[in-house]
């Protein structure tokens, strides 16, 4: 890996980093977070008409959208022509928590760690904004890349 | 607080609420979230020219401009004027861990506590973006909501 | 009503024309159109696991968020905060047809007729993105504003 | 032709769909809708400073800057680096119609109908936006795909 | 006028400043700037087909719509509700040079400078981009505030 | 080079023109800019807390970023996959000024001249922006290409 951060140049500033010398290769990043929140608020988006309801597609949404203007949130990121995006909820009951993945794909110079991770975070953020009448001490975590392929650095895999 | 999930209407779809009746009051919120990452990483940016340099500043505006976004990555919220946001960090060496609050004030009918914490979640993942050259296991968690104050539902402070 | 285009100035210039001496009214538009495909098509929709899917969720958000965009869509309408978007679908059996319905509520300067309408046009086409594998010809349409309350020049009602 | 909605997974999830084994071909869709309007109004954007004015040239950049905002709007298209848009339109004196054509070209992976009927919507609300003060009655419609060429589904023309 | 640089706080970090305690008013701002080019190249854009054609509108609908993004352009500008924006353009003949003047106007607790020079520099900037295949060495230039009213610090009237 | 508007069709119409048949080679643009300033100002930025704080970084950021939105600002240009954008200033003490350079770099079918234009025109801004509490009578100017390479049209290089 790099010893330095190749988004700072060598006086720190902050560069949006020459890739177009690197190979456009298929890859793809799955990243993982969760929502933990009290049991009462999982019950409750997992009964009645809420879980016939929309909650879990709105969810979904927000990663998706999200995922498509990763490298307009984050400064330094290059646009990318996202092949697939694609946004799963596991509910945990008994745990008051619900794990969030997203698995996202390009044919492209640099990878999709980013867009996998804010996709995970966005879908976290519209969770907390529809449960929070119910529930204000929700907390969005654990948003980390779990799996990557492609590219110079080939494949990694988290150990858990 | 309420019993029910309020962004969904009876027959559980996803609704925009009307806030038309509610008073525009001051409100604040804050919000906090960590990145978790190596020592050596936290080193890598707390020393040398990247300390010097825009690290802190670009996720500093990452999460400033996240927030003014809040409504355009989060369906069901409102927009908003927020009248103002501010970002800071402090990085806990020896623990591999750099903090993040994020404040944000506005005046009007709805509440900014999914700004804050959309500005934490960007300003963590723009951390993560500037440093994942050195360290792909870094985690952005524990976004939640510290304080709010303000509207109907009054003042709220997370006790830890 | 008037008798000149009051978007466009005497020379027949584009402008953001001026709304700052109006009154900040509660105000509300309901706009409808529809989705015109083969009654396969729209069986497939109403049926299986589609039926029970995020089809409806979809196209609910693309409408919701759209009319948060209008203002960066429509060259010449103002911004507004808008209070509440809510969007409806009933489809029509035998018919081969999907109705949309589009509420929106602000209270400004300015009425929130094209807001509807951009949710309601919005709706329709991610209905037609999500079904255009099984069925190219699909028509949207007959996009209109039903009713307008608030402001100036008062209410209308559509009769049909 | 598909006989299922390929973005919905077989749960009925929404999903942005794998398009990166597809070849990326040449690829063009032209789109085609109308504006009806009172025959008073079609008159007075035909006449006059308005017919010298920036009324076509407004809606005009509506549509062709909608068509790159297209999968920012329809929750679950791919981004594409469109080649071309254009959009034209054909006044209808004595019908009270405003007829809209728009093209759109890329060279990739998924074809362009969406962004054709995207920008045909969009630039169909800038004309209903730019005349509402005059006619709130007019109705934006018939949106459709006329033609398509290029990808694995081949050609379509629609028959009319 | 203040002696240190508003949008920083005391350590130097950026900051979107607090403006909730500051009254809302009326507020107008007018900006200009200039584009210089090659007298063959004004002449180009002010006969023929040009003329009658779309430059001026393409460049005006691009200040308008910039002026609305100016809080997404720039980092700690506030979100403001925008009640008018005007964009006009004044060939001069001879002089190699087009001026370009931008009026905006809000109800609210901040300014609108920055909106009225970004109008501007857009306006420019889109004049560069459908001149530049017959002039590449045009020159965007002179953009500075005219003129401010309301708020606090009161009226400014640039002497030139 | 070009004796006609490349972005107007033969009756004046703004398009955004096909360039699907153009080779997609690399291309880079450097472009600059200034932003002039009284003398004092200049030293306000460039001494204390602001000279180590987060003024440029704030204007090199909004400089990146707007660069990547420029297809969403300039209503013909294409959208391109940006492969490296730098943003570098250089205060001229003495004269008031300081000089904005952009370099954008792009695998493409068209150049990137509007994308470096567009972040000198952003960063400029976003100076005054942070300045404009002390010196309301800023000027950004001099926005002008200075080379440019790849593409059918071959290197230009910009004679001061």
């Amino acid at each position: 890996m790099s010893e330095r951060l190749t988004h700072l140049d060598e006086n720190g500033k902050a560069v949006m980093v020459e890739v177009g010398e690197k190979a456009a290769t298929g890859r793809i990043a799955v990243a993982r977070g969760e929502v933990r929140m009290k049991e009462s608020t999982l019950q409750l988006i997992m009964s009645g008409e809420a879980a016939k309801g929309d909650v879990w597609a709105v969810a979904r949404i927000a990663g998706i959208m999200a995922a498509k203007k990763t490298s307009d949130l984050i400064p330094l990121c290059h646009p990318l022509l996202l092949t697939s995006v694609s946004v799963e909820f596991t509910p945990c009951p008994g745990q008051g928590r619900v794990e969030i993945e997203a698995r996202v794909r390009v044919t492209g110079q640099t990878g999709v760690e980013m867009e996998a991770l804010t996709a995970v975070a966005a879908a976290g953020l519209a969770i907390y904004d529809m449960c929070k009448a119910v529930d204000r001490e929700m907390v969005v975590g654990e948003i980390r890349l779990m799996e990557k392929r492609g590219g110079k650095s080939g494949t990694f895999i988290r150990e858990e």
